[in-house]
């Protein structure tokens, strides 16, 4: 495997006073695919690195500051992101449009540019091989484990890591990843591959609905191995969705993994927008947090998009017991309640009965810990 | 005023015992409109309802049972309903497709039908003048106050009484909602009238974002007073915002009302669009639960939507206070924390600052005792 570098630095963002700044040195410039947040109130460093990253192709260094957003901090906040981009490019000796730049942490409260711009100089002093568990504890915000995965098949590698822990939603949220692989593939293949393999794995996690402003996810080809495009799929998918599955297990506060599948749908689209208005509800993520078999909040929840569903033909299961399937199962619920007190990852399965297509989302429950969090995490 | 008679009953569907069913007596057929959730998972009373309103313009009588959603109980539900009707139709010696059936309560749980008959049978042989706070007393579930309103200009009056707490929602959540005005409408304009108003209030509120498979809204006219159509709309909305802010106000656990306007949008659906997003945010709810005047999540979610926004001209205000304008306002943070901590009505505005289109959503705070209340709340 080509050596992959990393720096850390502290620019004082974060309250703890631990590392917040992390620089990715790739050996060489390498083809890389790059999604972002659909929000359109994106933080700085996110509209200067989509920029960047539609006039590339090619990436040669990341640079990642923790604690502090970058956003809702006007035009300063581009400033700052292409400030930080020059200032690894100039210490890398690399060219700075083949830098990007990712934020994540408060909103609203500009970069205290110079104690960024020093530990850069710190980082870039001191490149040392990349420790993925590390590198994801210097991304981290509230998240209280580090996210990474590896995975290998003969010379072929993959392996990522990444943060976060609220904010996430559909459309990533405060999310931060990225995936690496040995893989060699053109910019177009890579790219085709990256979108596929986000909308079942990054983009099926929710754990409060709400979409951030600065979620990124990178997927970079270290092309060194000529591989079957579906073996380089499978590992991309495979460590891609072990990260997302660890941004949901760190749910905010979270003590259940909720998996709903929904299946034999008519159309793709339907099964994946009601998996996401189950894995979104509110109430189905506090029944779940009470070991509440309740059910009929799943089904509301299933009724409630713009897709018909028959309530007579439809039925649902929590893990393998069948709680409705045009009526009640009341025998069934002290099983499912037993289920839930006893898995820490729930399966929510509704089957349309209509079609042949599913899909699956991944949430969390939500209990009082979340409103701990979130109530007192303050600006 | 015409006469309009409420009859109770008890058919042990709620645990405290507590009254839980409503027979309402009209002195005549009235020309009435009934709007139902759009949920595709609809309790029987909801479909039995849905027909009746569809092949008739006049009612008479209205039955509302509390405790028990009759929703998720199979075909046997919608055979209940249409039970209920015709019980109500005996008693009081009306026709069966001018009574209308309501439920609400808890999902697929059968109805005691007997129990429920004989509750009929008892409310229809005492009727008495209808008492609005005693009406919305019976048809509460988890409603810790009741809702109604009345108002009157000269002869004519708007009145009604409403339920709802949870499960509160665009598209009217678990709420049922009567407003009777005398003002007299021929069906078609009374329709028009109705939609309209419901798109403005209980469509417009929003307390967890789960939509519910009972919600109901009727808008019955006594015609005996002529009036401008103008003064009955008036009225209507007045009615209908008051009982829609009371369901809001009682959000479950909620300790702050929280009023989302944006403004200045150029698509009336895109100011609506991204005040339902504000509205709903579980972030914004918990910041506002912690008296944290977090602005950047309100960013957050005034971008998550469909509709463009430009990050750099939008502004935010938190009562008076501007607290971001494409720049943050540091200084207004503290007086913004001080009014959310003084108010128990607080005011979100967003200044799209691109048009003239403007739309309001009512939504509650989320803390510690709506988990309470949802994660113990058990079927």
């Amino acid at each position: 495997m080509p050596e992959i570098l990393m720096g850390i630095g502290k620019a004082g963002l974060k309250e703890s006073g631990a590392p917040d700044l992390l620089v990715i040195a790739l050996p060489y410039p390498c083809t890389a695919s790059f999604l972002f947040t659909d929000n359109y109130f994106k933080a700085g460093s996110v509209i200067y690195s989509e920029r960047i990253a539609k006039e590339t192709e090619k990436v040669r260094a990341l640079v990642i500051n923790s604690g502090n957003a970058n956003c809702g901090t006007g035009e300063e906040g581009i400033v700052h992101a292409e400030l930080m981009a020059h200032r690894v490019a100039q210490r890398l000796e690399i060219r700075h449009d083949e830098v990007l730049v990712f934020s994540t942490g408060i909103i609203g409260k500009p970069l205290p540019i110079d104690n960024v711009l020093r530990a850069i100089d710190d980082a870039c002093s001191i490149l040392e091989p990349l420790d993925l568990e590390r590198a994801s504890g210097v991304i981290s915000t509230t998240d209280s484990f580090p996210k990474f995965d590896f995975v290998r098949k003969g010379e072929l590698e993959t392996f990522g890591f990444a943060k976060g822990a609220g904010m996430i939603a559909p459309s990533m949220a405060t999310m931060l990843s990225f995936v690496f692989t040995t893989g060699d593939l053109d910019y177009e293949t890579l790219r085709q591959l990256h979108r596929s393999v986000n909308e079942r794995t990054f983009n099926s996690i929710t754990v409060d609905g709400c979409e951030s402003t600065n979620d990124s996810f990178g997927l970079i080809s270290l092309g060194e191995v000529r591989a079957d495009l579906k073996d380089i799929e499978d590992q991309v998918f495979e460590v891609s969705n072990t990260l997302a599955k660890k941004i949901v297990e760190d749910g905010e506060g979270a003590t259940r993994v909720i998996k709903v599948t929904v299946k034999r749908a008519t159309l793709e689209m339907k099964a994946r927008e009601i998996a996401r208005a189950v894995a979104n509800s509110l109430l189905v993520k506090t029944a779940v947090y009470g070991r509440d078999p309740n059910w009929g909040r799943i089904a509301s929840a299933v009724g409630s998009t713009e897709f018909p569903i028959d309530p007579f033909s439809m039925k649902i299961y929590m893990g393998s017991h069948l709680l409705y399937d045009g009526k009640p199962h009341p025998k069934a619920e002290k099983l499912a309640k037993k289920y839930l007190e006893e898995n820490k990852e729930v399966e929510i399965t509704v089957d349309l009965n209509e079609g042949k297509n599913s899909w699956t989302y991944y949430s969390s429950d939500i209990g009082y810990e979340y409103i701990k969090l979130n109530a007192e995490y303050h600006t």
